[in-house]
């Protein structure tokens, strides 16, 4: 089975759900200049947001570039990872309704989800990688091995500053941001060109 | 005709409509950790139905393989199939917003919609497997043979399930939950690779 | 230039303009079955809606099927083409919240859209057909007259229903229905294989 | 890497962005044939993005026609330039809301984000382009160093045209409509064919 489909559904899922995030997106109440500048809130958690869509949909990109063919199991692994990404539009809408308040269960909420997503790109992975199963043939063992050793920490970072967010809820926020930016530069092992 | 094009329409009807979901899932009313918890019938029929889409979609991708040219019927029972996938997410809207109440109304709904989907999936791969009217030349026997077998019980599960919303909307949604599972698990004949 | 990225935006277009059509389909106030039932000039307008668009897609592949590179000009065209469908959403959610009242208005301005869509989609036919600009060298003469000859009636068949408004919305209603299944039957000379 | 599924990703974007623009469109308040006329500031605000965000995707088809392959960089740069597109729906809402009152607020936060844009839509093809990083060995000079000649005034342009807003927010859009007229007409440089 090509992958070629997959790749065809999963940009327009991604696409989709970083584009959708601007729906969620209100001025706040008062005049227009005011309204416009107090939504700071949304706009931070839009940025965080389709920025860490950004990056998941380059490594996307990344790993289905050593990925030679799908299997079923592989398809439906891909399914639960896009749910997940599909689903993210709702924790940044409550991340940003209630960021200026200060909720601790709405950033806990938002790094869970990327946990999950996480953890769910980390699966699909180790399943395609695992014995060479899915990769094509003429991979190159160091990017292979770059790949996995990068995704080792994602899960235990999102997973963290998730927890860190029952401290404090800007702390979690500014971790998130962290690691979205840690993920911008780390391109020494994954996917350097 | 190439199918290339319908491919790309119908990736595009499979991700929006899956990615439409989170549109309407809400938090309930009361505190943020509250109202996240309280949503769980959203969360279950946002699962339930990318899940279901998902599956669809995996499916699609199999017939489409075996099919190597399109024609004007083909085309526009395609465009039925995915009017009824792109409706998909106003009943699990319905679903979701009246779980908690237990609607036999809302859960018959949801069922009619997945059976309907059912029969115009059903309905255009027989049309195209009929005397091998749009097959590839090299479509492999044992694999027409399985997708075909796989289609038949398809329509009549989801009949029945809907049926059963009208002794219980619980048992409806536990056995709408289960088809999909049969069917993430059902790859013996369907699309094994 | 090449065609490809124009279709894949153009499919873009078409498949989320389809798409967001459910967005704004709502149950009727009442108990949720009395709801899902009456709201049945929702569910007629997105039907309508849907099936037009699958059908204006199925006939836009087949133009560009004879199409083998576009310029300038060919593009913008097509940006206010899909600029059109893209507004098709709108007076949908009009016409299905006012279907009930019988609103001339609501079908007027349903008309005038599927009236517009219709000439922009004609101008960039011609444009593109005249003395062969951006035809395929082996473009078959005789499938170029029939889509030529195909376009002619269209606006002029929407304009007048769309003046039939004026006396009824009902039947403006039924000659749009009885339009787009004119189209569907109508393969004899656009679009047969 | 290649640029295939950058452009899939953007294409979707794209579609996304200009598509999701009808969903903040609503009939003014009375009845369905005044409600219908008043709402032409929607109607002004829809059709002046839809044609910025087409112009711009055709710019972007051009630009990506030189470009024969991307690295990591140049990835984020385009996810950094998709992130302001996807957001434009949002300004173009608020413009629409407030046009019969002449906010100037409204007219600046539009004028902005295209703004904003641009200097990232420059940023990216400067980068690709210095020293022809990522062109295609083919790259023809005379249309690069007109590719290169065009973006110089946008950003400036559309700087002036914002600032305009803080003395009449009709001559801001006024610019930003003659601005997106230059750029239609602006074919002798960029994209020619």
């Amino acid at each position: 089975m090509e992958t070629t489909r997959l790749e065809t559904f999963a940009d327009g899922v991604f696409a989709i759900a970083a584009t959708l995030l601007i729906i969620e997106v209100h001025p706040a109440e008062g005049t227009v200049a005011h309204g416009l500048v107090h939504a700071w809130p949304s706009y931070a958690a839009y940025a965080l947001s389709f920025l860490t869509i950004g990056i998941v949909w380059v490594n996307h990109h990344a790993v289905m570039d050593q990925i030679s063919r799908a299997n079923r199991t592989f398809l439906f692994l891909n399914v639960v990872f896009l749910m997940i990404v599909a689903f993210s539009p709702y924790p940044t809408k409550i991340l940003a309704d209630s960021l200026r308040d200060g909720s601790k269960a709405a950033a806990f909420a938002y790094g869970l989800t990327f946990t999950l997503m996480s953890i769910a790109f980390g699966a699909l992975w180790f399943y395609a990688a695992r014995h060479h199963r899915l990769l094509r043939p003429d991979a190159d063992r160091r990017t292979i091995t770059g790949i996995s050793r990068s995704f080792r920490p994602g899960a235990a970072m999102y997973a963290l500053a998730t927890l860190s967010a029952l401290l404090s809820p800007y702390l979690a926020v500014a971790l998130f941001a962290a690691i979205a930016v840690f993920y911008v530069f780390e391109s020494a092992i994954f996917g350097r060109d």
